[in-house]
């Protein structure tokens, strides 16, 4: 049985060459990054050249790139320490409402506080409107964070406009970009960003290594306070094997990202194509061109997703049921909710995220085995027995129904 | 030449056996931990063996245990998330003076927002007086912290009964137990300590996990929000393979422990004897018994740390001149302030600290080594030109002199 993995929104398979450069700092190069002896500096040093290799693959300095042991951390770093930071300033946040958890979670826990948070909704898509943006910014809004693009449904945001909206009125404005850097290319000059989280475990890098990109003159209160690493903005003894291998990570990402991108394209737009005609009533959330190259969500009516999940897993095939982080919970996720996805079609919902690794067999298999499964689990689903019955739904329509917004797009063309 | 380690408190080398541990996370098991598939429920379960295996070694319960990426986190977590949680009930916190920094700025931090806090002071041994600690404690006290010990000058706290005054009080205590867990046993019921910091990187586990034991019914706000991971009290993607190995490196630190105990107590030994025989004016800080089994704080007198430092990394051996996190400020440490080692003397402190690998032949040659190179600096210094011209110090004496101590010892049997 093979081991297609279509989970990489979560985390990818390490790269071995990332692998290789992390090996020496577990066994030889063991020493504490802060201590000035040889055995310390060699440990400095890898720091320091994984912190240039960030900085290049977003196009930030040296300077700006903050390493934290995950992209929750840096993103709690970001919203939390933005808000004590400009506190004086003002008290007011704004937040998009399909944000990680831990952007989302981390804005509640301020609004628990003295802040106000106003989370904005997004369109079918999942598009954020820079109109309802600029209508929610205040006098005293002190941080605006919308995603790069998102986790579960791939939208990519309009974020240079977004950023450009907060930069006029001299709001700092953060994005996490967690599911585009090292899959896209990101000039953090060019987005006009003045933070951004990213994760190398996300493209081929290790867990334990991310990054916060803060630009210079940003201001951040610490969120774990101590000894003088990272310019005295985040303390603890660093993470050297997997900092070093995220820095391996964003290099390798740089160099080969537009074949990887086109290969991801390739697959990803096979899967779009015969999904919904191999399997009727299969529907594809999020954008159909404002989408991560890797992403593929799709809601399968009459099922559950955790039935799709489990029987793919007996073949071998590994896909997500939502936001790695929420997944456990099996329930709709609030991604889905905001995009306003019916709830009995949500609840038929999985993810199916690729990485460079996946390959044209991977497609075929899955294109071979996932149908036979969604047909077995309608046999067995009272909801398809009654509405093979009747021709009746229980439940009202789907999300997005690519096939009919392309008969639509004809239709004007030809009208 | 050869490499010999002497900054084991800094972290330690990674044993063999943790990194095979973590090689196959780092590999082929790279599923996320929160995923529900065969490959995330590897990830899973090596962390649940890790949970169970940190916390046999210190006596908890598994859902006491919650990872963190290192320790300075999971002190911040203990020191701000308790606060928070106990806010409603009071404002005060102690902490002693020679905590790490991580407790120390973390304090500062809360103390920046509406708490107060008490730095309690110790005694020239480093050793904090619970009568103190007594007097120190009001109505409005939340949260009692002090290290179990230091990473400095190695002094072990009467830990119990400082427990004891808080548990007496119903308030919560934490101890910073990254010297002692892992090199000496600890159990946290018998200690009766109600939060402990351990740290996988001081005991031959890896860099980049941690943990903090949070006993139950002790509330704590989560200080990075998100998913659900470490039952809501820690979001973020878990580092698999460093957890993994940090739970092996606690197995075999359970399993070892009284031999590698032994062994650096007699590496100890030798140095403590031998280092004020060999080196005139070399004074031992720290306690001659409350000790560390792997920590020689030294002063030696009409030198500079920084001087010993690099001739002795000349010769391939590794020490720290203070605590890590600070070494680069190249002052005397905040920790030698307090015991208040004269300000002269204190610029010529060096801190070794021993770890299993240490062999006796590194002693040797470190006892070959040493005397030379304070000899050569001496030269240099026109503080000792002065003594030698004079007989006068241009400063006070010595911060803990055990040769006199001991005689005055012997005196008062005598006596």
């Amino acid at each position: 049985m093979p081991d297609i993995y279509f989970e990489n929104h979560a985390n990818t398979r390490v790269d071995e060459r990332v692998i290789d450069v992390m090996l020496p700092y577990l066994r030889e190069y063991y020493g504490n990054a802060q201590s000035i002896h040889s055995l310390g500096t060699h440990s400095k040093d890898a720091i320091e050249k994984a912190r240039s290799q960030v900085a290049q693959l977003i196009g930030g300095q040296e300077s700006e790139i903050y390493f934290t042991s995950c992209a929750s951390e840096a993103n709690n770093l970001a919203i939390k320490g933005v808000a004590q930071a400009y506190r004086q300033k003002g008290r007011h946040i704004i937040v998009s409402e399909i944000e990680h958890f831990s952007v989302l979670n981390a804005a509640r826990r301020l609004s628990q506080q003295d802040f106000e948070v106003t989370v904005l909704p997004v369109d079918q898509y999942g598009l954020l409107s820079p109109e309802d943006l600029k209508k929610a910014i205040r006098e005293d809004t002190i941080l605006v964070s919308v995603q790069h693009a998102n986790p579960e449904i791939g939208t990519i945001q309009p974020l240079a406009e977004i950023a450009g909206l907060c930069r006029e009125r001299n709001i700092p404005f953060h994005t996490d970009a967690v599911c585009t850097a090292g899959i896209m290319p990101i000039e953090v000059t060019k987005l006009g960003v003045d933070l951004l989280t990213l994760s190398g475990a996300q493209f081929y890098g290790p867990k334990g290594a991310a990054a916060l990109y803060l630009k210079k003159g940003i201001r951040i209160v610490p969120q774990i306070d101590g000894g003088i690493q990272e310019n005295g903005r985040r303390a603890g003894t660093e993470n050297v094997p997997a900092i070093a291998g995220f820095g391996a990570a964003c290099e390798i990402a740089a160099q080969e990202m537009e074949d990887n991108y086109r290969h991801m394209i390739k697959l990803r737009e096979r899967l779009i194509k015969a999904l919904p005609e191999k399997i009727p009533y299969l529907y594809i959330n999020g954008h159909r061109e404002k989408r991560l190259p890797n992403n593929i969500n799709i809601s399968v009516e009459f099922v559950e997703g955790e039935g799709m999940f489990l029987f793919l897993d007996q073949k071998g095939i590994y896909v997500s049921s939502g936001s790695a982080c929420a997944s456990k919970a099996l329930k709709m996720s609030h991604v889905l909710a905001a995009i306003k996805v019916d709830t009995a079609v949500g609840q038929g919902s999985i993810l199916l995220t690729l990485s460079k690794y996946n390959t044209n067999a991977d497609i075929d298999y899955l294109l071979a085995e996932f149908p036979p499964i969604v047909a077995k689990l309608r046999e067995m689903s009272p909801l398809y027995g009654y509405f093979q019955k009747t021709g009746q739904r229980r439940a009202a329509g789907p999300g997005t129904d690519y096939e009919h917004e392309h008969e639509d797009d004809q239709n004007q063309e030809d009208g």
